[in-house]
């Protein structure tokens, strides 16, 4: 959620501008191949419609900017908000979340044409500094359900025993990972963001911590290094698991990754080989504690992460570049060893607020604080988050038990 | 299912292939209104989406006549029948229930090409007499799946809070239902199918019955009779019920009639006034049972029912008329007093087998046969079932708790 | 429940007194041999504690006799009602049926002062010809309980891993079951109750039906059968089994009856050999549909059942005899061979009301009627049911998948 | 759990000796006033019977202790550790959690002479020093086991609707609490465990952490604080709550703090008037959150309380005091105003290991590491606390909807 608006950390209107319409443009070029029955199922409820994201980003737009500060402003249609509302309850009531799959109508066709209608009238406010900060809040937005598009029509898809595709297999260049470890001497670091640009509430207010000395890995965990992890008993040693984990595992039946079978995995390409260099990618906090535990190491903790990563922002937006995010080929993460970009890698740091956090007022302040309770943090960025999304302070949360996020692991030690 | 082929029962193979095309023909034209969409959700377990009632029947033409009758046969597709299988235990595995409406993939225009295939294809078996048995069962089954694939996506659509249609609402004329009682003096029948031409295997063998005299009323249940059971407090007197109806009213506060809100109703041409001297529809066995004790009268017996249908078939199977449902509107009851084609008609007799029954081995076994356990036999015929498709001995069946079937009743009362 | 007192079918009233104080003593000793924490558990919603038993048929009594026909009477404490009412919905509000097993208070020995308190003020009514009906039918109840009071500790003894016995075990004779059909011609037959005496409510009325030629077997189906039909993998072959009975074998892995490990069965004497003689015992309709199936015969009718079993009570209450169960060793069929006394044997019909059946009006209308949606009837009796209790025309009721009860399976064929 | 044996931090033997003694006693004591009936009921999964705790904290003893360092011991049943293990999956199988309540055998009886053979044979070992350190842990958990029994026997009383009482009512004297904060400087505080004398594993290592300046109410919030957060509508306000505690809330239809009725709470004495002045008790973590939200405030974090509490050491052990727990009324809070002594205290903070924490290797081991998810820290002490247990470092861990221990709140701010 933006910051107090009297904090100067809001990028220049007409970068917001580029922003909007690059955020826009990629939710709608990500529906292309996907036709009118792909955008409307829903595998599971933590998933949503495809159909879904496109619609509530624009009830987003339309409730939080159009309605509020264009005072002429008329809803496309009133009974929609219902519909694509999610979690807002100071926005009213709203359908049941596992029944977003049997909104058949309004059509694609229709919420595209909500679309075109709402991007033409944001238009006058993209340069309007008074709103500036939910413009940022809304582009965020936005691109956090681009990332949640992708993974939900993904696991979609996967329910389809005959393996459908949505993309090309592509041919991504998998570069060595580097071996080693990037050393901290611990001590007090500031944490939060404290750099101009936009953040989330979650983000602030900066504080100080203290930090043990520590040490990360400079690679992402692989998949030939969870084949051995199962080889060796992973799935079946209860002394690896923490007491909820266990009873999940075996109450599912939990023995791979999600997404696995044989040596294959499930794409946005349908099922293809699994590349025992890359990282791996679709697995629990438990999964990821209980791999971090049979290595002999453990999660890193989310301000260690963070001060590992000061000075190492994600690499940004690009006005030129047009399409924020690689689509070349389907999402998958290929092993670049940075810290950004292949997977979101889980840390052991519950999702809590930070001292002298306080949610802002109104339904714009449920966006983040309402969350803090159960869930963990993850740190980073994947091959599905839009290019300059996220940042160091960046936190991105997930319940232990989820898996159908890009969530891999990254493992640190003390040192 | 088919009796063994020993009996003279079958149509001539001239009119089976005149209701094999009509009853392709319906599948097909009930799927235009639809979009891709639509036809894919599932709304729940009990429900089908209308692509795979469309596969399914097609599949079964291929699996049980085209594999088996014509040697050169070669599947449209092997890895579909896994999809688009229903129960046959025996034909393998299949997907899971709840699982069907996530099958984007084949898309609908896959599956009417597989549909034209298979009826190309069949044309040389529909005067073959050796198979004339399975092709009559093979259109019945097409024929139930019409009614079903009516039936579920009225529920699928319901579940959107805009309330779509998929018709224009009609003008149906409601005739005055005729009021009085059809005594019978009881006495020994003879029961089960007995004329020629096809039945299920579930409607022999024939077998006498001792009845006791008996009426049953001229007229169905109104929705006006229904707000009167309402008003007076039928919902929320135990006495009227049965302990596991009650039980399922009071954990689901069922309060009405499935798709009822205030003095509407919903339909395939969404929500609609309701027409108080319309038959009721749309109510659970459970709620049946409830009426008829608060009315003072009981649910026919399904040897009363049919002993009274005696010489009453059903309008038949018209090779001139084309298209063998009124889709001039939504299928409605409107009250045509008769005792097919309003609303099936709960009976008080559990669906068990016939004395000496016996399921005719292999797969097509499975048709009816073991379901004779919890569900009860309904009567008649509803305005949503094809034109001949029902007859005195047929014996539809459903549990105690569902309704989202056209689904109605017919008092009865000792004499 | 008992019928309209016109009908002259009570046993003298003499009788009545000396049946209730058997009935009375006989729960009594049951309790004896075990401890306040036996009498108190719960070990699943259909089980109620054996401290339970003895209070509710102690407020049955005072409930339907002494409250309403003994103008002075005060209730022993007015607050039990709530605590030992069972499904009355007229008689009030009632706690939860899975919470029964959490009453500790009031004590074992505050329900035994309750019941000799009952059972004193309840003298003057035992000869009373005004109330004998309704005491016949509280002795009826009592003497159900009973049955289910064993059935009851049985079942929370077993959930012990150290499988706990309440009983010596016994050495009872296994007489040699007698091989065999018993012929009915068919044709009209009078059932229901027709004789003096005690009967409840759904046994009648009587009326006619028509019965096909049949043969039932002479023999109950022994555990070495069952063996048989384990080894010839019955429990795995889809093609014996309804289909809501093959979803509960799966859902539920059932491979054997209940109370089997091995060679043994678990008994009120704890894990004790299972004898392959001796009739099998604790399994569901669902279970001894698909053996039926499996050796090529079918369950009996109900009416069938009755047919056969006329002229053939079971034997009758011994006012000399004192205990009206034999107590020497725990129940447990042996094979006698007889309609009446090993197990309760599963017909193929479906619980219904007979044709002009009308439960009577009141609480005590609640008795049988409300439960005819969903259940088997059973014919005869078991090794645990009071000795009188059962006849012909008795029909006892239960869901199909339910096998906490003795229950077993005698085959019938068509001839 | 039980520091490496290196580090010096052990009582003296003699200490032990008398704390083991003293421990044991008091569990027996608190079953003095209890049933067969009352010991043996389960009333919910989170709780286990007064017995299976007298029992499993002998079966802890004979396991780690008497096994494993009295070579000539023998079990006293080999059989009883399937049934008296509670979590440690290295320990091998146990029966399913839920189930506990249907172990009427061994009776009550033969667990106390279980005990008093276990007591009598730990005698050797109390002043072995090679020991030392798991007789600490074994008192430790015994002491923590007498908490659970006295909360668990009194959601098992408040099942049953007659409100049974296990204690006289007493007169405990509420001391008027004390307003105003305690003001914290904030800066590096070292935390965890650090003098002398026994602590489990969870609170070590001991870290230094940085602390904001804040504030610690001196006093607890009270029962008619939570009248009025009820009355000005706390629990129906979304904003109040987290998104799962609203959905908790609203699943479950929460309206008020567990055991509330009117102006009565539930008590070992049955139902007792509530004391506006005490402590309010038996609320989760939800509802500490969502009143301190509602009062403007926040609850503390795990480290403020233990930096406030510094110098503040719990009551301790008293060889002369014998009970050590104030058993002349049944165990109540009223409001000393102490930090240790009349709720556990809810803080913001995550249950997580402290950094370069690792569980001790075998079964031991699975003490408290594996707890490490989900659950929230609770420092202090309730009225239900054996003296001396606790202290500034302890740590109390329950899941955030969890109720049913002496849970309530002190607000927190900062400053």
């Amino acid at each position: 959620m933006a910051q107090a608006s009297t904090r100067p950390h809001i990028d220049p209107p007409t970068d917001l501008a580029h922003r909007f319409r690059a955020a826009r443009a990629l939710t709608e070029s990500l529906l292309a191949p996907l036709s009118e029955a792909d955008v409307t199922i829903q595998s599971m409820d933590d998933a949503s419609p495809a159909k879904w994201h496109a619609a509530h980003t624009t009830w987003f737009w339309e409730t939080f900017l159009l309605r509020d500060h264009i005072p002429a402003y008329r809803l496309h249609d009133e009974r929609w908000p219902f519909v694509f509302n999610s979690y807002y309850e100071a926005e009213g009531e709203r359908i049941a979340r596992g029944k977003r799959g049997l909104i058949t109508r309004p059509t694609l066709a229709e919420v595209l044409d909500w679309r075109a209608h709402v991007n033409a009238a944001m238009e006058p406010l993209l340069d309007d500094p008074r709103v500036a900060d939910l413009v940022a809040l809304g582009i965020a937005h936005e691109e956090q359900h681009i990332e949640l598009l992708l993974t939900d029509i993904k696991h979609g898809l996967f329910q389809n025993p005959l393996g459908p595709a949505m993309w090309e297999a592509g041919n991504r260049v998998a570069p060595a990972q580097q071996d080693g470890w990037i050393s901290h001497p611990g001590g007090i670091a500031r944490v939060g963001h404290q750099a101009a640009g936009f953040a989330f509430d979650n983000e602030g207010p900066v504080h100080r911590v203290l930090l043990e000395p520590f040490a990360l890995s400079r690679r992402l965990v692989t998949n030939g290094e969870w084949d051995q992890f199962i080889a060796e008993g992973g799935y079946t040693d209860h002394r690896l698991w923490l007491s909820d984990a266990w009873a999940w595992v075996q109450r599912r039946t939990i023995a791979a990754p999600l997404y696995w079978r044989d040596g294959e995995q499930f794409t946005h390409a349908g099922w293809q080989q699994r590349d025992p260099d890359a990282p791996v990618c679709h697995i629990s906090y438990y999964e990821a504690d209980a791999f971090a535990t049979w290595a002999g190491a453990r999660l890193p903790g989310e301000f260690e992460w963070e001060a590992a990563a000061r000075g190492q922002d994600m690499p940004g937006f690009d006005a030129e570049a047009g399409n924020q995010l690689d689509t070349a080929a389907p999402p998958l993460p290929v092993g670049t060893g940075e810290l950004f970009g292949d997977v979101w890698q889980f840390t052991r740091s519950a999702y809590l607020p930070y001292p002298r956090f306080r949610p802002v007022e109104g339904a714009v302040g449920e966006y983040n604080g309402k969350f803090m309770a159960g869930q963990w943090v993850l740190k980073g960025a994947s091959c599905a988050t839009v290019r300059g999304h996220s940042r160091p302070s960046y936190r991105n949360f997930f319940y232990p038990q989820q898996r159908w996020q890009f969530t891999g692991l990254r493992l640190a030690k003390d040192i």
